[in-house]
């Protein structure tokens, strides 16, 4: 048994599968005079791809992992647009004529070198950024293939030496049992992100190993504990065989739980749907039994290619997740870009504060021509299901009435051009800016339904930047000012019969489900994943009760105190559950 | 006559001073290989001495004239941290063996040259952005004096090729009665400062001349029109003396208002305050008859020096100002530095979101040590006058047990070593955060008085950065939003006893005189500058028709309709009083 370092729970037992380390096969022979803009144009179409590529990854883990993750890779597009980075590249090209791909390979060595020799832990994870970022941009001017993992039926243990985002990424967790490095730190990007995916991985082991770990060779892993077992005995294998079918077990249990209706012990019922970007997801969605689709975010789609996708494009998208809800609604956000999400291809200011900058509905209500694309085809889209509309970052009743009137523009074109639509799709909005709470009675009779985004409005109501690692421990979602925030946004729009659902990352945590069964939300929106867990709280949660633990709630001054009650309250629920379990 | 471009309002006759191109002398000898170091040293001196500059700089432009022209030395500070400008430099001293005075001047051609061939008009502003902080550093450089202008009785008009903003910033407005340049254009950040200075500013003369204006020439030039005339008529000079004089006139019965307290004619008084950031703007305070000062920023204490100011030299400040007070209130803010505010001995993180950030009371909560010095050099003066301390940016009630837990650690000290303080004294926050607002309830239990900070609290409800361009138009100071989050701050306070001021700039703004007196806002902290047309309002304004009107604004739903009544209100109470005046 080897003590590695701990860096993500779990256990995985499997084959080893060791990852050779890459090396680029580099032109040798110098460029001449002529090919220097030849060469300027491939670095430039390297960068641009990367870029690309990397805002495509983003997407991706802002998805299935949450944003908190994705922002390593923020840290990528800025290394590719820093001109000392890119100057040094263009000066090896320009000054000693080598191609492009030997400029990157030697300026990523250049950078390396000079910030592992800081020997300073930030600095060294500086290090391994440019790394993983240089050899993206290389893959892209070599044309070389991601390295292949096995694809044959049989799982395995990932063995390498040392671990990138980049590399992650694109593990599937099914295959990848769990991954063992020789190097690196659980405080590194990667770790973060294995951590969030739930890859089991045990770091720092080179020293430890008598000799390497070869392919094929039975391992066990244990990332809670460090632990790393190389051909371990028959035993060994049986007691953490007998740990992981327990772990199973409870999985399987949550799952039966799809068909049962999301009710409290006493009668109440609270919606769950789940928030999607891509209709890749739309299976598991079904299969976690959700209400429907409380979030489709549609900035994928802007993402997914090098320019704006065409209405034709959308519609065929957007109907397509209508049909196959068959009924269920499907609440479809319009563009929602700025802040840290960009557009390759829409050039979009530097920004001292991108959060509070261009963003969202502020952004296509300046391209009405682009807006009023994506309304036609979700317009289109509402033919063939249960489609709402909702609009982001709403400050304003005259955002509102702007937008409604891009979209009865629309809809006038499509009936004077005989395309079906339906006439009285719901519109919504997104809840996010304090000045939308405090207008929440105005803007309730503009709309048919609200969603609070509790990311963003925590964001601004706490005048924190969730994602700045100096005070992002303030960024919090049980703040007494948070839940007064939430009760007045019901409290408007009840008495106005206007839906109010949750769809920040809030809704997610169980310790809150009796906020939202004590103030009466009406319907959560959640990542697929965790709609089961969920729903298993919400059947154990009287509504009752929860309205008194409001009332509790609302004494307390400090957000200690209130998330301690509301931890109390959970723990006491689920030991009443427990107790009553036959 | 000769039409010239209208830049900056305003009437001025006098003498011109025409200013001489500045010409560097610089060393023509090469360096040797030895003195590379010494060279390097030299600029990163320079370069630290132009930024605590233009740090110190835009602290006074802060003050007197407001952040939003402050920010055109945000960019001189960008170029002096801009790697690409900085490389430029670095590279012509190490490769060609130039001084650092002979390279920062061929870097600063190099780039002016290369923005100005681009022919756009954006870039033609940044060539004169680097133009202007290159001769800052230029002139650290080479220890260069400023430019002397004239210093006798005689005031002039300023003639000069090029306007920059750091030459404006020097000019005394008393002495330099207007100003005309060669080129440039009304929409230059030099412009957008004399403007807000004050100094009437005629631009882009040159092809309009005759022949070049010479020193001590007659000059009459009109900000308003653009109309320059070059030695003019005696009649012509009459005119004009008699449009200066009634102008005179209107700023002389201003003045008469010192006295006068700021009491509606219905009886209803509105303390006025006064914002300063150094002891030097006291005379202007005592002299406009302010009511004390509400909001003494202390940043320019710390950044006025190259580290924190110690105990005594805080001590000594607010000391002095308690007692030219004479009794009067003064308000001490204790440190408000990030965001956009700077120490240049304090690293402070890259931030994405830095009004989101790390700032403000999260720093002093973070650095103990340092906020006790503050605290016990405010409490050692409590001994000399009505000293008050308010903290800023608070969002929660631990951060103010946190912070008073400091003043009371502060206080025993003092009280162990005999050192005289008033042991009452009144704390008081800041109201910036929307968390404050929701929150204001159980904050109003923690401290004596509210200040509520109208600039930060609407970019944050509104999620709006008001510097940014692109969205700037939609900071809103008369949203609906805004105006129940006054009135819920009001509402919370008054039952509870705590006093309520308003000290952002829209405290300045004479529309919103009837949302103080409607609301019961008590005290506003304004400008010196802005302390008498605010009271002359005041005097006109009827509390009793004020809250009228604010039944009438919170009915309505749009920020313009909101702000066209508040002008109707305001142009209805002056044009009653010319009725009324005999």
């Amino acid at each position: 048994m080897i003590q590695g370092l701990a860096a993500s729970e779990g256990v995985a037992i499997g084959k080893a599968f060791v990852l050779p380390n890459w090396e680029w096969e580099l032109p040798e022979q110098k460029i001449g005079a002529q090919d220097l803009a030849v060469e300027f144009e491939r670095l430039y179409e390297g960068v641009k791809r990367s870029k690309s590529e990397i805002h495509q990854i983003k997407s991706e883990i802002d998805e299935f992992v949450g944003s908190d993750e994705s922002g390593i890779f923020e840290a990528h597009l800025a290394i590719l647009d820093d001109p000392v980075f890119m100057n040094e590249i263009k000066g090896i090209i320009q000054r000693q004529y080598k191609a492009a791909e030997v400029a990157v390979k030697e300026a990523i060595d250049h950078f390396v070198t000079m910030f592992d020799l800081l020997d300073d832990e930030y600095m060294k994870e500086r290090a391994l950024d440019i790394k993983d970022v240089g050899n993206r941009l290389l893959k892209h001017l070599l044309g070389a293939p991601e390295i292949l993992l096995p694809t044959d039926t049989q799982p395995f243990i990932l063995v390498v030496r040392e671990l990138t985002p980049s590399q992650l990424i694109h593990l599937k967790p099914d295959v990848v049992r769990g991954i063992v490095t020789m190097i690196g730190s659980p405080s590194s990007h990667a770790a973060i992100m294995a951590r969030a995916l739930g890859i089991p991985l045990v770091m720092g082991v080179e020293n430890k190993l008598q000799k390497p770990i070869e392919t094929g060779e039975l391992l066990i892993l244990d990332g809670g504990s460090g632990h790393l077992h190389v051909r371990p005995a028959a035993d060994t294998v049986l007691r953490y065989s007998e740990r992981q079918r327990l772990l199973l077990e409870s999985k399987e249990r949550l799952q039966q739980l799809a068909l049962v209706p999301p009710v409290t012990p006493d009668g109440m019922m609270l919606e769950l749907a789940a928030n999607i970007s891509t209709l890749k997801e739309l299976d598991a969605v079904l299969r976690s039994g959700a209400h429907g689709i409380g979030l489709f975010r549609t900035e994928f789609l802007y993402m997914d290619r090098g320019r704006f996708p065409t209405e034709q494009e959308q519609y065929e998208v957007y109907r397509e997740a209508a049909e196959r809800l068959q009924g269920k609604p499907l609440i479809i956000r319009t563009l929602d870009i700025g802040g840290d999400k960009h557009l390759d291809y829409q050039e979009m200011p530097e920004e001292e504060n991108p959060f509070l900058g261009f963003r969202a509905i502020r952004f296509s209500l300046s391209r009405k021509d682009l807006f009023k694309v994506q309304l036609r085809a979700i317009l289109r889209a509402s033919a063939h299901g249960n489609v709402q509309i909702m609009y982001p970052l709403i400050a304003s009743v005259e955002e509102v009435r702007e937008a409604n009137g891009v979209l009865a523009e629309a809809k006038r074109e499509l009936a004077a051009e005989g395309v079906p639509y339906r006439e009285d799709v719901p519109t919504g909005i997104m809840i996010e800016v304090p000045a939308a709470v405090a207008i929440a009675e105005l803007l309730a009779e503009e709309v048919s339904f609200f969603s609070i985004g509790t990311n963003d409005l925590i964001q601004f109501t706490l005048a924190v930047d969730r994602m700045n690692e100096q005070i992002s421990h303030m960024y919090e979602p049980f703040h007494p000012a948070v839940l007064r925030m939430l009760r007045a946004v019901v409290e408007a729009a009840s008495s106005r019969g206007v839906r109010v659902g949750v769809c920040g990352e809030l809704a997610g945590d169980v310790r809150a489900i009796p906020i939202w069964l004590g103030l009466g939300i009406q319907e959560l929106s959640l990542s697929s994943q965790a709609i089961l867990p969920v729903k298993e709280a919400v059947l154990r949660t009287f509504a009752q009760e929860s309205r008194g633990l409001m009332e509790e709630l609302f004494s307390l001054r400090i957000a200690s105190a209130i998330r301690e009650r509301l931890e109390r309250f959970h723990s006491e629920a689920v030991l009443a559950e427990d107790i009553a379990r036959p």
